[in-house]
């Protein structure tokens, strides 16, 4: 499936959210929901902060959107992540009925690519948006945890 | 892996969470987590009260379960819960490093274990613990539903 013109605007507000975990010394993934045309939920992976293997970004934000819409389905939303997201992840947009995912760069280690129906079979689905600046972050933040 | 002989006795507290879910409405699955001999977390399932995918019971006691302890890791946990865990669940597993899972029916569903390598390798799983007990609050919800 393509990427639409204006995927990559909004995968900038997805890369602000990756910066500031990144900054906060959380794996640095970030992620925006869209509503026709609006963004209605943002977050970035809290893991640390909250002591929480659950806290990725995309969980939040499935969490804030939902909470948003006053309803449990995304059916009309867009979910825009800077990285590939990993099984849990995939399995929340699932439940959620995700009109669209859109990432950035692949995760080759845990990526829910790897795995075969995880994904909704009517969830649209881009990737490689902005992928060299979301895995320069994510370069930049293990480079600087190991030295 | 063969069940322990504590198994069932703490899976009859994973279906009072069932049975609670149920009686508000919500699919009945429910779930304790046990560590060093003790239930330090309990949750049932939420997603309709909470308008929330994620809410299933399994997220919300891994969350409550790092709090308790402190830590992310539930490494020396063992999670009980009365239905086959859907894939998002198990990958939390996965990430939490869980020690060691008991369930109780299966779910042809939509169980993880119509996936391959969602669970942590470490991680211990025994199945059919009171499986009975939870298929028939499971049924009896449905059939309520069609009804």
């Amino acid at each position: 499936m393509a990427a639409h013109d204006s995927d990559e605007v909004l995968m900038r507000q997805a890369l602000q959210e990756a910066q500031a975990a990144g900054e906060a010394g959380e794996v640095p993934v970030g992620c925006v929901v869209v509503c026709q045309g609006r963004i209605i939920a943002r977050a970035h992976n809290l893991t640390e902060r909250l002591n929480d293997v659950t806290a990725h970004a995309e969980m939040q934000a499935i969490t804030a959107a939902a909470g948003y819409l006053g309803g449990k389905y995304l059916d009309e939303c867009t979910l825009y992540v800077t990285v590939e997201p990993c099984p849990m992840c995939a399995s929340a947009m699932y439940w959620a009925h995700l009109h669209r995912l859109v990432y950035g760069t692949g995760d080759p280690k845990r990526g829910y690519s790897q795995f075969e129906g995880l994904l909704h079979p009517a969830t649209e689905v881009a990737s490689g948006v902005l992928a060299d600046e979301a895995a320069g972050l994510m370069k930049a933040f293990f480079r600087q945890k190991r030295d």
